[in-house]
Parts: structure tokens; C-alpha cells; sequence
């Protein structure tokens, strides 16, 4: 049976896009928002507001919550007013947050211990990616579920691929980070040796983005970096919270990621520059930085 | 003047079907190779064979060479029976082989010295990208004298850009492999981490792949690595002799490049078991033995 | 006014032999384990038993509390039955479990704000040092707090240093462990380049742990690394514990420690082996397999 | 029969003490540098001036050489006016260098072509310690020569260690530089760490510096460097020409070396600061580097 009433948790700079998709493609929809005046653009726009995540659950099919990390979805699923306390036997939660692939299997075992099925769908492709509706969106969790779901999924997003059992979503969004942020230590040291050897860096950028060392990275922050733009498409500190997951993963399974590691070390770089709200092409600083003038001794 | 007369010398996996595409172009083909049965397809296809490097500069405008290192460029050029020896006043020379940046350099002034231009010109592709004739190359030196080249750079390669003055295409090299180094690592951590954590690496590759956090590596190689498949495209061992390249060049300007020095130390755990001959995505594996059980104490 | 009464909580291999250096040295003491029978060799030698932390506190001027991790310490401290529900005001607290400074920190303001005074005091120098008092506590907290407790320190340690603050000995802990693990890193590549190249890594060993690049790890654990000997001083999975919580510090100031941060992803090499409970020393074996023998494809 | 004639070859930083201590010691010293002026004090206290290494050779029934790096070393041995020209068949050549391991094998073979045995002699200790004659002297080569010249050793040091056959003494020194390189990155992780979280890092040292992660470096340089006294014992630059030595090494043998890799790298932000003539404990600098204020956007 087709899904009508999609419920929305969480409308911050991802989740407010998102939940506007899904107004558009025809879904009811009915919101919620921790700050309550984020709620009005949808509102105005047709959906419900709710006066919690159990309210919105109760009025849905399916909940989607889109937060900030695992306490947060723990609290707006199973906390008090949560998801779990209004969300009808034989219904659906899809939590779109980026969190620990553990928590995730917890959230959903608790849920389905009531009676609800739950996806773990983390997104990819930023704001820009959520207001087009083109993000990736990388789902795990029971396949007929996800079937039943696709219809909203693709209101959302444009690659849409079932990836395993609950909990392998936030596995390959972990994954997903662990080649994004390589893949800026590829451009940060790429142009550092160009400007360190005294080539043009964007000349560099040309040639090599065309070929087999080209990378979405290279190709679209490498620009951005070299004319001193940083301003976020994905924020480091954003970065490092998500390679948190990453290392928290890695290390509940005994997998040295030692690439992962020196990449999270030199974010910090950054970070203790209060750079933390920059977008991740100032990885690029960080290395500049390491080859910079050395404040004077006693500085 | 338009340039008709070329030479080449170094007919190995990259330099034969180079040298055959510039016949195919219809230019005049002299050529040379230390192993002469390697000259007769192309003596056969219409070329004639030079007794020496000086021979074939004789005979041709322009003399490319294409071998393996910076010792053999020297000999090739300036050694007894080198390209210096033959080489017309107002002809040129262009080199096609990765070598460091400052031999480049030295080769270029000693062959001025005697009025003959150079060029480095290292290419990026393969010898899949030689024969097809799609190889990208990254050409250092005078911009007059690359102009008046263009037609035999375009009957070999597809990306063909100047990118500053003597030295400067071996330097874009060395950021093309700093590049792709770190990408293959993105790639292996990746697919570590998704079997680490027990989701299908197909499943992992066909999202990330498409999204900021892709890259070549990851939609060509990876597929390959995660069925086995290290039949090389480009070899570990020619990787690493690249990377030394890297270091050397940085260690020049005293610039730290911590990801590639890593990406240079799990290679050798490839070249360590005897795998310096696999493709470079073999590179997976080096990460999997990370992972993998020990050896039993004592052996 | 001298201290006579003083309680002990958390019997385990470390606080079982600090607990019986204090009863040899004359004082008072009553103690708690979770595990009751380990408290028998302590009630048969004098010591009095409690039936909780807070029970122990009651009876007792100083509280010692030597347990596993940052939750165990807030459980006994601050949890139902704790330390806090017993303790008089202008009683102290001692924690020498190795713990996250922050949580150090949020501990004694919770005892200081029930007129209870709080050391933490993290002690190196493993069961060997705590059986025969010859451990080093580096303590944070009161300065005149710390004196009036020299002479408890006295009984179970050697080197006793005041070294800030509450956290303060916390954060020296964690600096012990930085270093403690790079210096494991330094013996594992010695030892790694000697048998690499040829050498007999004893003769290596006798000649450079007398010089400028000796250490304690060097010339204690080396000898046992090299003859096989990994019998545990300090176990893999201890180490792994303070080096998350040195990740964790390092993080909250923004420190990148990339040295640090590459130990930790080595010894996951181990704990991958399931040899999370081999000493330290190990990690020699984390090196030699890198360059050991790949297992064969597709196992 | 006892050897009574030496010849040095070298009299720098380290090679003038070194002779001296010879001259002291009883022996007849024949010496030669490039310099003549450096080879004054020594003729004025006894020793006789040669033309050439040819002619130290010649006087004398043991030749040491202690210059800068191989190619010097082949130079002084192998090149024209040479030990090689002037040794007896049956003498001796020691070389103090420190230099690559094949090369010290190389020239190893070329005296033993003509009937001169070599020992590879390369030291440890500094300046200080060649001056007080307490260096570490690790040799290698025929055990025999060795206890022919154990004389001439204990005239310049004090631990003296036969460690293998020829070019073994060059690579345990280059552990010895892993190890030292290790140990620095501890010390400046370390005191990195005391800092960012608020801790008095003299305090830590007192701690850190008497247990278990103790090190000659953190005992030794970590007081000197936490004050700011950056004057060289050992100098960056000459620490990374020992790296490069130790890479070149580990590469012949397809050894992974990372952290090893990860210091050569911190040791360039130094070195790009222009700070290669300080003393290795700057390496503390280069991690505060790290951490302390990016230069602003453009600069």
C-alpha cells in the first residue's frame, strides 16, 4: 500500500530541504523542530506541525529524523516524547543523521522490539545536494522496508542503493568519509608540492584532474582552494565529528584506517586555528601551514 | 615551419605505441632502442633505425626520448653517443620519462648550452592511453618551443597542457602521482572499513563512487581490487620509483607530505611479499594484511 | 593532623598490592571489591570489609578508589551506593584509576560541592611497581590536599609528584602513555630495520640503548620483544584504553599528535590477531608483519 | 703485533677530538684535511702532515676516515690520491662516517681487492663525546681486524660493540637514528600534549622522564627544549641526512619504516623555517607549529 503521511524531525540546514521535497512531491507531511520557528516556512507550505516526535510519529507512516549525532537521535527516537513512544505497530522510522553504525543498530533493535521497522539512510551531497534533491542516499535495514520506502526516498535524493542489513547505511557513509577525507589530503598535498616546487597550482589542477589521480575533490574544492575560498560546503568540523564515527567503527572491529588517523590529526591543525567552521578545502592551509614561517621563539 | 622529421628513442610498453602513433600521424620516424629487435614492427610500419641516440637526432627536428629513470635520460641524452652528439643547432629535444624535476633541468641546460631546445613532457595514462593516443602530458620549457611541437604531442595524447618553464611538467608529475597515491589509499581504507564492518564492498564502491567522495581510483581500480583482479595497469614498483621521486623533489624544498611518505611505506609491505609487479590497486591488500592473522610466533 | 583511617575500592591487580602496602605500613584500612572474595587476603591480614563504596568512605579520612575506566570511577564515586553518599565533609578522595581528564575534573567538583576534597593520582609502573611501592603518582588536585596525603602516597610509590590542578595528574598520565608508545614505535622499527637488513638486533640493542637513543622500553622490553618473550608488563588492550583517552584529550584542545594517533592504528594490528592481552612489546610483531608474508589471495 | 701508526683522514666537529684522543693515547698520527689549517693544533701536538689521503695511507698501519656522507667517503677511499693508492697490502681502513649501508660494503670490496681490510666504525656520542673519548663506537667487518684495532677504538670511545660483518656497524647506526628520531617525537608529543591541556611541562618531564617511558632524550633534551635552548647537540639537517641514510635502507630491503617516515617529514617544517642548524630538540617546535595561530589568508 502506497505511503501517504511522512513525518519530519529535525529541520535544520539538511532536514528543512528535505522535508520541503517531500512537501513537494505530494506527500502530507506533519513537523517537528526542536526551535519551533523553523517549523513556519513548512507550515506555511501545507505540513502539520506537531508538539513532538511522538506527535509526529503518531500522525505518520513513515518518521524521518535528521539530527546531529547519536545522542540526539537516541533522544528523539526512544527518549521521552520520542519517536518511539507514538509510532503506530507496523510503522516505519528512517533516521537520515550521520551517526555510529552501533547506535544505529540499537535504535533500530529498540524499535522493532515495538513493533516499528527502522532504516538508517545517512544522505551525501550537502545542502546544495538537499535543497535539488540529488543527495546520495545510502540505506540499510530490512529490503522490503526499503522497498516500500523508495517513493520518499526519491523525492529526497538521486542515488538510492540499498546497502544491507540496519546499521550498513552508517557504515558506508563511515566509508564514504574515510575516502572524502583522503581524497583532500590527495588535493592539500597535490598543490602544496605544486606551490612548494613553484608551478602554477591551478595549471596542476588542469592536467591532473582530467586523469587517473582525478577526484570529485580535486575537481571541485581544488579551485576553490587555490583562490582562497573557503567557505563550506562541508564544514571540518562536521568532517571530524564524522571521523570520529569513523576511527569509533574502525576500532570496535580492530581496523587500522592509519590514512584516516594523520588526516583527522591535521583537521586539528585547522581547528586550533578556530578554522573549524571552514569548509574542508582549507585542508589545504593545514599542509601550507606546516611549511609556513614558525611564529618567533617565545611567541 | 611545420615539423615532419622525429626520432625516438626508448621503444618500451609506453614508448613503441607512442612512436607508432606519430608514424600513423605521417610524420618522418627515425628511432633507436637499446634491445634493436623491439625497432622492427616499426622499421617494418615505414621508420628508420638509427645506430644511436646521436643517430636518430641527426636525422630528426625534434627527438623524443621515453626510458626509465633520471640516469638513463642523462645517458640517453648526454652520454657518448647521446642525443647532445647528433642533435642539429635549433632542434629539440623532449623527454617523455618521469624523472626528477632538477635533472630535467640539468638536461635542459646542457642541451642549450649547445643550442638545442628541450621540453620534459612526462605523460599520465598508460599504455592503454599510448595506444589509444589519449595520454595526458604535462609539458615544462619554453612556450614558443611547445607551440611549434603541438601536432606530435596531439598525435600521442588528448590533455595536452603547458604548464610553466623547464622542469615544471616533471613536477606536475610528481603532484599527479602524490595524488593518486593518496586516492588508491582512500580507495583501500574504504573498502577495508566496509569489510571490516561486514558490508559488501560493491554495494560501498557504487555509492561513493558517485558522490564527493569519488574518484577514478575508486570507480576503475576499486571494482577490480575488491575481485582480486591486481593485473597492473600501472605497477607498485614503478609507483614507488615515482614516489622516491615525490620525496626527493619535496625534500628539495623542505615541504612535509606525511600522506604520501605513508602511501610510500604500505607499499613496500606489497614489494616486501614480493608483489611489486601487481597493479597499484593491490594496494587493498596491504591494508587487508594490517588486518589479517599473524604469522604464528617463532616464524 | 596525621591520617589513620584510610579505605580502598577496586582490589584488582593493581589495588590489591597498593592496598597491602598501606596495611603494611600501618594504616587502618577497609575495603570494598565487587568481586567480594577478592577482599579475603586483605580482611585475613587486618583490613576491614564495607558492603559499598559509600560504606567504605564512612569509615575512613581518605578514600582510594583504583578501578578500569572513566564510568567505573563516576559509578564508585558518584553512582548509588558511591563514595559520595559515605564520605564526611573534609574527608579525600584519591582516584588512581587512568581516566579522562575532564571526567577527573567533573568528579571532584561533584565531591567538592558535598565538602569532599579529590586527588586523582595515576600511577605508572605496572603490578611490579605496585607490589614492591615503588610506583610513580602524578598527582592533580589541592596542593595542601596533597601534602596532608604524602604519607599514604609514601606507602605505595617511589617517584610522588604534584603536578597542577585537579585533571592535572590525568593529563601527565596521559602524557606518560604518549611518550611510552612512541618510544615502543622506536624499539618496534629498531628492532624491525636490524633483522631487515641483516644484523643480529641483540648486538643492535647493546650498543644503542647505552647512547643518546636509549629508553627504558628499549633496553627492558627490547630484549624480551626480540627473544619472543611477550608475557605481559603492560597489556595491548590497556594501552589502547589510555591512548583513546590521550585521543580524547588531544581532541578537546584541538592538539593533532600524529606520532600518538599512528601507535594506536599499529597496535589494532594486534588487537586484530586477538593479541589484546600480550604485553606492550608486541607492536615488534605489528612491524615484522607489514613486511611479512602476505597471507595467499582470496584467504 | 700491536699497531702503532694510525692515519686520520677528516678533521671536523668530530674527526678533530677524535685524532686528538688518538694522539694522547701514544699513537704516531699521520693526518690529512681538505682544509690544511684544521690539521695545525694536531701537527703542532705531534702529528705529521700528508699530501693526500694517498699519503696518510701509505705512513700508516690504520687509516680512519671520518667525512660527511657516502659520496665523500668513496672519494677519500676509491678516488684519485686515495687511501686505496697509498694503503699497504695488510693494512687497515676504518671509516667513522656515517653513510649507507651498500656503500660501506661497496667500499669494502674495492680495498679487499687489493688486499686492505675495512671496518665500518660509525659513531655515536656527539662532539661532547668525542672530545671526553665516551662515544659509542658500532663496528662492523672481520672480527679479527676488529680486535687488531680494539686499541685504536678505546682510545675514542668507550662502548664499543663488534656488531656483524662489513657495512653492520652503518646499519645499526641507522636504528640507533630510528630510535633517536622516535624517541624525539615522543619527548615533543609529549610536551606538546602538557601544554595544550594546561599542564607545566617541566613537571611532566620529572614524572614522565624516571619510569617507564623515560628516554635519554626526554631526560636529556626535554629541560632544554621546553626552555627554549635550541643550540644544537645533534643538528636537524644532519638528523635528516641520517633519515634519508635510514630510508634508503629500509627501501633497499622493502621495509615499512612509518613513523620513522612521519619524523623525517616533521623535521622539514623545521627545516622550511629555516631552523636545519638547530638542535633535534626543536622537533618540540615543529609540533607546536602544529597547533600555534595559521598565518593569516594570503599571506
Amino acid at each position: 500500500m502506497e505511503i501517504k503521511r511522512v513525518g519530519f524531525v529535525g529541520l535544520g540546514i539538511m532536514g528543512a530541504p528535505m522535508a520541503a521535497n517531500l512537501l513537494k512531491a505530494g506527500f502530507a507531511l506533519t513537523v517537528w523542530n526542536r526551535t519551533p520557528s523553523r517549523m513556519e516556512p513548512l507550515t506555511k507550505a501545507g505540513a502539520a506541525a506537531a508538539d513532538s516526535p511522538a506527535g509526529v510519529a503518531a500522525a505518520s507512516e513513515v518518521t524521518i529524523t535528521c539530527v546531529s549525532d547519536s545522542a540526539d537521535v537516541e533522544e528523539v527516537m526512544l527518549g521521552p516524547g520520542g519517536v518511539i513512544e507514538g509510532a503506530p505497530v507496523g510503522s516505519i522510522a528512517i533516521d537520515c543523521s550521520t551517526i555510529a553504525p552501533p547506535v544505529a543498530r540499537g535504535v533500530h533493535d529498540a524499535l522493532a522490539a515495538r513493533g516499528v521497522a527502522m532504516l538508517d539512510a545517512p544522505v551525501s551531497g550537502g545542502d546544495a545536494g538537499a535543497k535539488a534533491g540529488t543527495l546520495a542516499i545510502m540505506v540499510g535495514g530490512d529490503e522490503r522496508v526499503f522497498e516500500r520506502c523508495r517513493p520518499i526516498f526519491e523525492a529526497m535524493g538521486k542515488t538510492i542503493v540499498h546497502v544491507g542489513p540496519a546499521g550498513s547505511g552508517q557504515v558506508v557513509k563511515a566509508c564514504n568519509q574515510v575516502a572524502g577525507g583522503l581524497n583532500l589530503l590527495a588535493m592539500a598535498e597535490a598543490i602544496a608540492l605544486a606551490r612548494g616546487a613553484g608551478v602554477d597550482p591551478a595549471k596542476m589542477l588542469e592536467v591532473v584532474s582530467s586523469g587517473a589521480a582525478g577526484s570529485w575533490m580535486l575537481a571541485n574544492l581544488g579551485p576553490r582552494a587555490i583562490r582562497g575560498d573557503f567557505a563550506p560546503g562541508f564544514m571540518v568540523e562536521l568532517m571530524q565529528k564524522d571521523l570520529r564515527i569513523v576511527q569509533q567503527t574502525a576500532d570496535g572491529v580492530h581496523l587500522p584506517l592509519p590514512g584516516t588517523a594523520l588526516v583527522q590529526q591535521l583537521f586539528r591543525v585547522l581547528e586550533a586555528q578556530g578554522r573549524g567552521r571552514d569548509g574542508t578545502q582549507a585542508l589545504v592551509d593545514a599542509l601550507a601551514h606546516l611549511a609556513g614561517p614558525l611564529p618567533a621563539p617565545g611567541d
